[in-house]
This record gives structure tokens, C-alpha cells and sequence, in this order.
């Protein structure tokens, strides 16, 4: 998603954005830890009634105060999906975390210009902690500008990854290769772990099957805070609503090692 | 660990030990997502660190308060050990999650009287959640009772592991047999995985290759929230140092419907 002239985002429309993600955190607060009662009482699991009910939170608001643009969310599907700017939603990733108790998800927002994502929000409703990134802009950390590591190496790199069993067997060996090559891995964390690839504490983040709501929010914060986007040939992400591979580095020097790796160079 | 007569935890020993849990917080906080300034100045890891100032903080306050006990912790060994009562310290459980800046770490407090823990605690100290267990007492969360999940069968168990790597192939092959017939499986939680145990959103938590104080805090917190803690062919756990599986449970049907697998029955 490079090489195109920059798209400046409008400032009203970050500000707009933190109180999206303000709207979101008591509904999904409300839900969380909940299973049981809420799952026996209307047999439906608390997860689909904060996301839906989140969901059409934002919706109500973009639809008053931005008629004029698109949303795309994970629960409602798609409205003015021709419209210049296209809202991106995905009130809870990382269901399991959320159905479990773990604080490993968060509340993704996107808006996406032409295709392009120009402002991202990733919330964690709980530890209100928030990450925000924006176009030709420093990535922000709970309103702090917030940095990637300067970790070059593989050998010192710690590699995280939502679910290995989100890849096809070639991509699986070829991230367990980079998994032995790095200092060590982890898993189970979805978008909270581009938040920690963000904070500089983690260094380099591989996803593979992932749908655009998943993804997009995430870019201009790993970007804005000095990391590399691409798939895991190297090629920018295009703009399609799905991804095979993703690979997010802390910085150039260590996204060329990774790549070394997963290119099976 | 069962058969034995039970023995009480005296309550100042459980007010103590929230003392010792209170007083780690701030070190354990003061190192969090700092990799990069503190590991290039000391050549040190601040997970080692924080480690060893809080290991040292809480054997302060056990000298000085119950100067009989043994002591038993990551960093700095063995103290009296042929003590009656030994307290067994892991200020920084979970050090990949740490070190990583995720929150899926605590602090573990475990009192031990002739090799039974009748008193654990894991602490988040970021979060400020805290699971306390005292023999004969139900389990508390951030104070209130906690209780495990009434889920009977595998196919609706949320299943947790810390690592897979940790088991030796064996092993391995009999909780991925388990985590395919659950309704899903997460890793990289170490301790906090048993405080979601705790807390009834998580219902099946499997560890192996584990060291005692990795575990013992949780066996009172679990037993104390209604759950069941053996080994993988059932057994109580042996009073050992090193513990290569372990199996923790929601409720005693879950725990039967696990072993059938974990036996290969």
C-alpha cells in the first residue's frame, strides 16, 4: 500500500475515532468475564452480543456525524462500500481471548481512504490501554508517542503470532523455521501483540488468513511508530479483504532477516 | 496431595502474604516494558532484575516476621529447608510474557507446610488482579469468592496450555489429541491461565515440566475454587521439585473426561 501520493487524515476524524473506541469500552466491560450466565440464559455467547451491540454503536455515530462514509464491520457487513472513506470495525479481536477471560484482544477501528488505511485505533476495553496511529503522524500509546525496537537481529528478536494453526502447512514450516531462528516466540494475542510490536517489547508479529478488519487498523500504527508492513514475500499489502500472510517488523534491517527466512532463502 | 490430614492456614499467614504480593507490585512495575534502556546500561535483563529485587524484598519480610520458615524461590534457593512451614517465591511467572510486554504474567506466593501448599497466591501486578487459595476456604478474586466452571464435557472445555514445546513428544501428542476434541485451545498465559481457571472462563488448564514453584500456588487457589489438580494419569500430585504433568480442571467430570484422553483410553 505504498507508492501512492499521501492521503492526509483529517484531524476531526482521529478525534472522532478515540470516542468510537470510548463508546465501545463500557459495552464490551459489560460482557466481559460473563459466559456463563449470559450464555445459558439467551443462547448466545456474550461475545456475539458485545460485538453486535458494539458494532452498532459506531455505527449509529459514523452515520450521524459522517454520512457521507462507508463502514465495513464484522458483524453488520458493508454500507457505501464505494463511499472515498470506509470505516473498518471489529469491536472485539481476539474472541477467544475475550470467551476466556484474557486480556489478549482488543477494539480495532480503521478508516480506510480509497483503500488505503489512513488512521488506526487498537483499544483494549479493560486495561484502557490505546494505541493510535495516523498517517505521516508518530504513533501514540495512551496519547504518548510510542516507538518500535531498534532490534536488528533474528537471534534477539521475540516473534509473535496469533494462531500457528491459522497457516497452511508451507507457511507453517516456514514460521516455525523463523520461530527457531528468533529468541523466542509466543502466540495467542491477536491485535494486542501489534500494540506490544508498537511499545518496542516484541519485534517482529507474522499473521497468515486474516480478513481486512482484522489487519488495516494496524498498519498506520506499526508504520507510524517506525515498523514495515508487508506479506511474507515482501510485497506491500494489497488492497483486498483478505490476507494470506502478513509480516510486521520492528524495522527494515530486521524485516530483511525475516524475510531471508520465510522466503526460504 | 490428598490423604492427609488437613492442616489450617493460619489467617496471619494469609495477611502476610498479601503483604509480600503488595510489596512486589511497584518493583515488578518499575521494570515492565523497559527492555531497551535497561539491558544495553547492565547487561542484565530487567526480568532478571525486578526478579531478584522482589525475591529479596519478600525474603526480607519472611526473616523478619517468621524467622522459623524456609524459604524456597527462583533466585536465590534454598532456605531451612527441613523448616515445617516454607514459603516458595516466583516474583515474575510467565518471564516470556514479561519480557515481551504482555500482561499474561504474575507474581506467585505459595505457603507450604510439610510439603503441602495450604496458601497461594497469583498476583497481576500491572492489572492489580489478585487470586488468593487457602485450604478448607473458597478461593477469592480481588477478594470476592470465585469459582470454577460447571462445563461437564471436552467439546465445550476452553483448554489452556503455557507452551506446547514444553512437553516431550508423548506428551505432546496427547494434548494435541485433547485440545482437537475441545472447543478450543490458547497458550503463552503460564499463571494466569490457572487464575482464568479460577475464574470460570477457562476450564482446562494442562502444564508439564514444571518446577514447584511454577505450580504449587495454584493448587489451593484451583482446589479452593471447586476445580481438581493431578497428574495426567490422575494421581495427586507428589511433594517434588520438578513436576512433569499436570492437569487442572474445572469440576470432577471435566477432570474424567480429560484423563479418558490424556490416558489414551
Amino acid at each position: 500500500m505504498s507508492g501512492r501520493a499521501e492521503v492526509a487524515c483529517p484531524p476531526e476524524a482521529a478525534e472522532f475515532a478515540h470516542s468510537l473506541a470510548d463508546r465501545v469500552r463500557p459495552i464490551v466491560r459489560r460482557y466481559f468475564r460473563t459466559r456463563l450466565d449470559i450464555h445459558s440464559k439467551l443462547d448466545e455467547s456474550p461475545v456475539t452480543i458485545a460485538d453486535r451491540e458494539a458494532e452498532g454503536a459506531m455505527r449509529d455515530m459514523i452515520a450521524a456525524t459522517f454520512p457521507d462514509h462507508g463502514i465495513r464491520g464484522e458483524e453488520f457487513g458493508v454500507h457505501r462500500a464505494d463511499a472515498d472513506w470506509v470505516w473498518v470495525l471489529d469491536p472485539i479481536d481476539g474472541t477467544k481471548s475475550f470467551v476466556s477471560g484474557s486480556l489478549a484482544f482488543g477494539t480495532q477501528i480503521a478508516l480506510v481512504h480509497k483503500g488505503r488505511p489512513v488512521l488506526g485505533i487498537i483499544d483494549q476495553p479493560i486495561t484502557g490501554e490505546r494505541w493510535c496511529g495516523r498517517i505521516g503522524a508518530p504513533s501514540l500509546f495512551n496519547g504518548q508517542p510510542t516507538r518500535t525496537s531498534a532490534v536488528g537481529t533474528l537471534a534477539e528478536a521475540v516473534v509473535y503470532t496469533s494462531a500457528v494453526d491459522h497457516y497452511a502447512l508451507p507457511e507453517r514450516e516456514r514460521y516455525a523455521a523463523l520461530a527457531a531462528a528468533a529468541r523466542f516466540s509466543r502466540s495467542s494475542h491477536d491485535c494486542y501483540a501489534a500494540g506490544l510490536l508498537a511499545l518496542g517489547t516484541v519485534d517482529l508479529l507474522l499473521e497468515g488468513n486474516l480478513f481486512d478488519y482484522d489487519i488495516l487498523p494496524q498498519i498506520p500504527i506499526i508504520e507510524g511508530a517506525g515498523g514495515v508492513v508487508t506479506d511474507w514475500q515482501g510485497e506491500p499489502l494489497a488492497d483486498v479483504r483478505r490476507f494470506d500472510t502478513v509480516l510486521m517488523a520492528a524495522n527494515a534491517e530486521l524485516h530483511a532477516a525475516a524475510l531471508e527466512v520465510l522466503r526460504g532463502n
